[in-house]
């Protein structure tokens, strides 16, 4: 199996970067593992942390529209450049944790995808050079309040709210060729609602990473969001929404309406 | 004179939050004023340090067509709900640094704007409590792509490239009453291309504030950014570019091409 990275919270409160064994512990680390952290003495128990998204990113670039068939249900054109927009940091939300319903919006949508997590600071980075770039993958629930989505034109408010970014719940460092990406509602894994291969992407992650970084500088730990394939649906408070990407896992989480004042 | 507070970097390296005297020495705080930062011993001289952008959000949180003559200019209506986009923290840049032309752009237009320095960790906050959550006020020029942000229709390329927020030079506590946002080009001071009250806005910086923790929840030192009045205009390689707000100060920065690789 491949090494799988995480970033864990302690029973006592501290946070740290670790490599997950096949028995739940967690081997520390002194850094994120793409700052050069090394393995430590520490060995947590599974009864001693729990999971949260993999990384801390100053951003979260997203790309819409980059799946062809995807384009075709928004009724929209492949666009010939990527579409680029952001989701804020506060929206992250580690695996099995709650994504909460927003009282200003009547229907929310997963968007299961990719995550490509950046290694180095990277500008006006070349296709070529790109994939020494990306030091990892993980899994990514692009959620998202269509009706506002409609409504704003803009789509900051319908991606932005917090908990509409769940993310993880562990890092690969290499995907498996042909990988398929499927997401599926309470557990109801012979019906997914989306199934595709991460191979039907309009632009490939290296041309994603290149294209942003002739705008933007990516700093090491920033998230890639890399667009989402066809069959996206509606969300309902108690459901649980479970994206699959072979070769790297199941990031699970669940509707919670949101608490009355 | 108001209290300036600025963030500085010294020649040997260090970043500090301090209190600007006017004789240009900084006093040093020991952490950011809005996590109570206390006056320490330290004294830096003028030419020990340069200013840096006087915070370092998590997020910038920006507003369109928040000054009704603006929103006519853009052929709009004025909106029943703030817009909102974001712009990533990669953008920033301070007082007098440069705003670098990109060359997928053939207009690059400034917008003068009052931005707010958030000082509480703030969600679901009323516009009653908004006040207290603003810890004070700077001013920012929310650069624009013009071209690309008619092209695209999400507007994050054409506002997220490096370079493309100016924040500075300092951030004082209260804003005078009927202070005047100005905007000009080569210290034309006599004839602003951007020339509004604060006033003028459609939505208060109390009722951003609450709409925005709606949505996400604003943590300490995150930046809001208040929609520009008319009058925008494409800046040239070669300009400078100069935001004034009354009882904050002057942004000024110049517009360089970008390096040929």
């Amino acid at each position: 199996m491949a090494q799988r990275y995480v970033r864990v919270k302690t029973i006592t409160g501290q946070t740290y970067y670790g490599r997950l064994q096949l028995n739940r512990t967690v081997e520390v680390l002194d850094a994120p593992p793409w700052l050069n952290g090394k393995v430590t003495d520490l060995i947590l128990q599974e009864s001693d942390y729990r999971l949260l998204p993999p990384c801390a990113p100053s951003k979260i670039v997203a790309v819409g529209k980059n799946y062809s068939a995807h384009a075709a249900e928004m009724g929209s054109d492949i666009p010939k450049e990527p579409l680029i927009f952001l989701k804020p940091p506060s929206a992250i939300i580690a695996h099995e944790q709650a994504v909460i319903y927003p009282k200003q919006s009547q229907r929310v949508d997963f968007e299961g995808e990719l995550a490509l997590i950046i290694g180095d600071r990277t500008k006006n980075c070349s296709i070529e050079d790109a994939k020494d770039k990306i030091w990892g993958y993980t899994i990514a629930n692009d959620v998202t309040a269509r009706d506002l989505q409609k409504k704003d034109g803009q789509w900051s408010r319908a991606k932005g709210f917090d908990t509409f970014c769940p993310l993880g719940p562990w890092i690969v460092r290499e995907l498996t060729s042909g990988a398929r990406i499927q997401t599926y509602i309470n557990e109801d894994e012979n019906e997914p609602k989306q199934s595709a291969l991460l191979s039907d992407m309009v632009f490939s992650p290296e041309e994603l990473v290149a294209y942003i970084s002739q705008i933007m500088t990516l700093l090491p730990g920033d998230v890639i969001l890399t667009g989402t394939p066809e069959g996206i649906a509606p969300l309902q408070v108690g459901d649980s929404v479970t994206v699959e990407i072979e070769s790297i896992g199941k990031l699970t989480n669940f509707i919670e309406a949101s608490p009355t004042e």
